[in-house]
């Protein structure tokens, strides 16, 4: 049979990535607590495709995927993208995991346990600089979080609107950052965590917590700054806050990103 | 050409409903202050289909739809319904139209104006009941609406767990219903309304008004089922609320739905 | 601290259903392969609330879901909906399941093989009929697949347009029926299975299988009736697919719906 | 009533970008045909805040947005933008514009005509640049399209599989570039348009055309390039191409962007 992404292209234009999206797999996540845990992520995973082919094989990547279907890992994920390059013959891999990450979490007074859910999102690009192989990696965590808006309490004579936000904190590091730390990041920031399970009286200490601790969405991202700026294994990284303001029917957002340390090797290519 | 559509089936089996999904088209809809505002919906358009035929001609759905474009209005509906009846030979043709619904909402103090916006839904089925044409539609609107727990409140010092949720009611009715007035009893079910535009002044009323009216999901949901059961224009309705719990990453829901008038011609199909 | 939850309400309403939505658990499913696979699903639990009680204990559905968190699985979906009766005293209780599940998949020719994911639905129901326990149950399975249109066929000198299309079959059964056997039956409905990995000699195979077995979306719930038809352990059963039209910006839709055993049990209470 | 938002921050950390998110409006979209048209957007809009202020005050991006609220027009992003920075007293004010753009389209052969939708993003940033305001503007459209596959053309004795994909285009521009002209570039990169209304001897022409022109993810975006490239009032774009592929359960997907002219004033901050 005739390859025909194999042979040549006339338009001659090079194609920064191409491969495939959205394909649902399990993988394994590297876990603080209990080693690792199963989930179920969606992935996409691409490649730059020279001028001289018509088009990459796509099924190679899912050979890949796999592969290390046992081990789909955020260990081995340089392994899973040099495997990518050589298969498909690329100098640059991507690789994007999308996936929910659970963790136990004990009420605050009663200390009741029960599971936690966050969306996280690892990526890695896999390029050669100078001869070498190269990964850059941002992961990204999403941290649901109460937020009590200070100016709401500071007007009215009681109460204080307060609600669900989200807080995303994407980071580059130069060592191993847990994501339970990122999610720690997170919720220092806000006015308080939000949790799986709470009994009467946790509900009390967090209502009163929340109140004693008002912050806006700009707080949120300034508090976060000033964790990630401290942390000398974070080279760069992106907090945002949105939140799902409880008066009205849009949301409140912020948003800093920082440069801290040498990322000129990372890449610029768009992840999703 | 053969027209494979209209050919006979050997499988002898009726279908419920064929149709088109997901058509995005302008509609017009009717506003109690303006008399009409154009919006876009989102559109599903089925009919039955009789065991001696192979298939339905899906392009005539948007054909009827862009015949009555300057007028896709919930008034006209029937006609639409009519159209479609007539042009696929059908004995039941329905509909289902997903808009957002703009409504100007003036702020409780500063009476500062701006627009606020709900999801609704419309959904139609033309039938023939002894030989009559007979029509069976449901109002649907969504919307969101601040809640405050009344145990946070109960139990905590100060302060209160409060939260935007979202009520939505359904309604069949025997007269026009507006949509501002089901927006209205859902409004009035909730701690307080939520507004587009609130300068201080309102969100201190705002903020203060909710605290003195905390409501959980069940509170949300029986509220509105007193207005509802005292509207006689209305025969059947469900109500649900669903709070996105400023404490928890998921949700507290309640529902209740009530037939309080002859609904025997109504129909069984599913909507969506 | 008062229970405000446990005081009696004037209003003298009866709730449907009360409870919580889309919290995230990690579950196991039954596996007909494997025995059992783990995955990650988004549930919905709720209970009736009698008119005497002002709210129902929303914590508990957690404390119950963790209890049993080694082990949320089909199987034991009845002791889940037991301990919910029993913790929060109701009549009745409801879940919902949704989750992926995995199959591992071989391709027609090369036979290699890779995940396929599937969105699955479990929901039941456990009420008092006479004094006993009645669990009511439904499993939903959304199957992708290869429909080729058989006007396009039938109407060009060559080709045919083609596109991914999704079976939903619903059944209620009187035995244990695999995930495994209702997407067989969604399968064989349509033009093609889709896979997850195909090489070129099995992309000639499904291209060629595809074009010799073309199905309108009236075809394929057809289909889909007759073999769930003539499947005994099943009562009732819903079967819809939708096509996302290749030539279209919108999708082609039909459903069939049929009762064929005594269902005089089941809830007519909505779960989503 | 204290203005908390204006007070000092003591932490000292700017704030690339703080504001509103997801609020819907009705807006007025230039249109090539019509000279305008009215749809529903759902919008961001934000400031930078200096490290001075402890907040931005939300309510006021409402302000504006309502006061332009006949005339949300992308003409007039400008001066929406002014005025922001003027009320927030910001050096740099940014809006993103989502929503539906209609089109009539006729079909190949019987043209006969009807709406097409297509999903838009406007975003514009003014910033201040050696003391003179300046706009970077972005304008995306998503198309979608048909791709038939050349490889499955080739391989096999008869048929071809194809299926509805998404090519999306963003531009930066030194002169108005219609939506309708994007369109356009991305129509005539696949292996044919989709339509809204299609007769059977419509059907034929498509299903034949389509098999005539197959083109690959990395076809559809290298033929975009070449559009895209050879237009001089485009300054810089990113065109990518996504298939739901009709043989699998996940997407195939190519992206090139390239900067063409200058583009140094232009904003690297993060628009959604």
């Amino acid at each position: 049979m005739r390859d025909i992404q194999s042979e040549p292209d006339l338009r001659q234009i090079d194609i920064d990535q191409a491969g495939i999206r959205n394909i649902r797999y399990p993988i394994t996540v590297k876990d603080r607590v209990n080693g690792s845990q199963r989930t179920v992520a969606s992935i996409n995973m691409s490649v730059n495709l020279p001028r001289d082919f018509k088009g990459t094989h796509m099924s190679r990547f899912v050979e890949v995927l796999d592969k290390h279907k046992e081990n789909v890992h955020i260990d081995t994920v340089k392994d899973i993208l040099s495997d990518i390059r050589t298969v498909l013959n690329a100098k640059r891999s991507q690789i994007e995991l999308n996936f929910t990450y659970f963790m136990q979490k004990a009420a605050p007074v009663s200390k009741l346990k029960a599971l936690m859910d966050y969306n996280c999102t690892y990526s890695g690009t896999l390029s050669e600089v100078e001869g070498e192989p190269l990964l850059d990696s941002v992961m990204t965590v999403r941290v649901p979080v109460l937020s009590l808006c200070p100016c709401s309490k500071e007007i009215s004579a009681y109460g204080a609107h307060n609600q669900r936000g989200i807080i995303t904190i994407s980071a580059r590091t130069n060592r191993l950052v847990w994501i339970e730390e990122l999610v720690d990041y997170a919720e220092r920031s806000a006015s308080s965590p939000v949790y799986p399970l709470l009994k009467r009286e946790d509900e009390k200490y967090v209502t009163e917590r929340s109140y004693d601790k008002p912050v806006f969405a700009e707080d949120m991202v300034r508090n976060a700054t000033m964790l990630l700026d401290a942390d000398n294994r974070i080279l760069w990284f992106e907090a945002a806050a949105e939140n799902f303001e409880s008066i009205h029917n849009h949301n409140a957002w912020a948003m800093i990103s920082r440069t801290k340390g040498d990322i000129s090797v990372c890449t610029p290519f768009r992840q999703s």
